[in-house]
């Protein structure tokens, strides 16, 4: 039997504990190729670099692994390694672990996810893994152990055309994890989004922060629901951005 | 009657033709607000600016005209306005008009479309437009002419919550102009992406490249079908990016 490829990217950079966490993960089950960006990437989304060229450094080559850098986003990662960088189209895609939720709206501005839906599109069965922890130091093992579960299913049995994962894992003791949901993203915008300062010379600057507001607080299908309860939440998403619904009312309005 | 407040964004930044030629389209119909990036941010798709504050110029300031710029990505843009800089809630937004096509899976790159589904979010009926031409000098006669009537039905009707439009135009005559067709996203992938070139000292570096292959060509509500057959595309987007459809197959894997 071939060996299976497995193709691992992420947005906080080649350097970050949560990409060597997943890499660890999948080393058993295969040929890992990791390709990650050079610098961190948070808040990228899905966007491509369109006016400079990528250079691709190699960070290490051994038995089963190989780990390469770009100086892009984490879809010019994806992008470069399926159609020039990967020896053959890869079994199975993981992205992460984030450090930090991409839960609820934070899919869409999501490197981590952006690189898994980019997989997808290709139809490769992609995931994308976050941790509930920013820290550079969080501890990935609850993570890891259930992540394991969730990639060992795909592996197997494989996703839906152009559909991936977006699975978010709680801060929680083990004793108190209460296992994996799949849920719906949940409804809700960011709110009170900046913070106005003034510099040295009394120049206005602003930076981005803000608070979710969870518009569909006691809704139990939603992921935020979920990870508020101590589960770890999948969220199957898709590329395909069309409101199905609100065509046939459009249709009459034009 | 309060004046209606027009907000407009695009990607391409604050000097593109088309962000002027779409500003004087709104013009008539209230005050408008223009915040747009300082430099072009083709393919930033939703991506927000994390690690750096955000300043803000003055461009223009005259009546019922303000333009400001910023030097972030175009969601900066858009939570930058909605949250602090326009006077209150904006009645309608409009993105563009985008220099190139932003139809089938474009949308997820696209920034002009970014900025349209952030503002979506905050319940604003939001719309991008665009034009299959990419050159500084594009023609945007036609699309203005038929942009004007999307935007006052959307004016006067709204739009679904959390939906926002994708309007493509086609570079056409008006003689072979067929209308405007509501569609959805067509289904398909950029393939051979990358042209990889050496440096002048032997080093390799691959530009980003490719083309569109349409997985389904004759399917007749595809936005690519409209707009091969002369007709304005309108796909109705949505940010919730849940795949409802995998729920209940997931719940049995998991």
């Amino acid at each position: 039997m071939k060996k299976k490829l497995i193709f691992v990217c992420n947005d906080d950079g080649v350097d970050a504990r949560g990409l060597e966490a997943l890499t660890e993960m999948v080393r058993p089950y295969g040929d890992v190729f990791v390709i990650a960006p050079e610098t961190g990437q948070s808040g990228m989304s899905h966007s491509i670099s369109l006016l400079k060229p990528l250079r691709v450094k190699k960070v290490k080559s051994e038995n089963g692994l190989t780990i390469l850098a770009v100086p892009g986003t984490p879809v010019d990662c994806v992008k470069l390694g399926l159609n020039q960088l990967l020896p053959r189209k890869p079994d199975i895609m993981v992205s992460g672990i984030n450090h930090g939720s991409n839960s609820a709206i934070s899919v869409i501005y999501s490197g981590t996810m952006g690189a898994a839906i980019e997989s997808s599109l290709y139809g490769i069965p992609s995931i994308g893994f976050s941790l509930l922890d920013h820290s550079r130091n969080a501890d990935f093992s609850l993570t890891v152990k259930y992540s394991k579960k969730i990639f060992e299913k795909v592996l197997e049995n494989g996703l839906p055309e152009h559909v991936s994962l977006n699975v978010n894992f709680p801060v929680v003791d083990e004793k108190d994890f209460r296992g994996i949901k799949i849920c719906k993203q949940t409804k809700g915008v960011w709110k009170e989004e900046f913070e106005k300062r003034k510099d040295p010379y009394g120049g206005d600057y602003y930076w981005l922060t803000g608070s979710f507001d969870n518009q569909e607080k006691n809704n139990t299908d939603s992921d935020e629901f979920a990870l508020m309860n101590n589960y770890a939440s999948i969220v199957p998403v898709r590329a395909d951005l069309t409101d199905y619904n609100s065509i046939e009312s459009l249709k009459k309005l034009f």
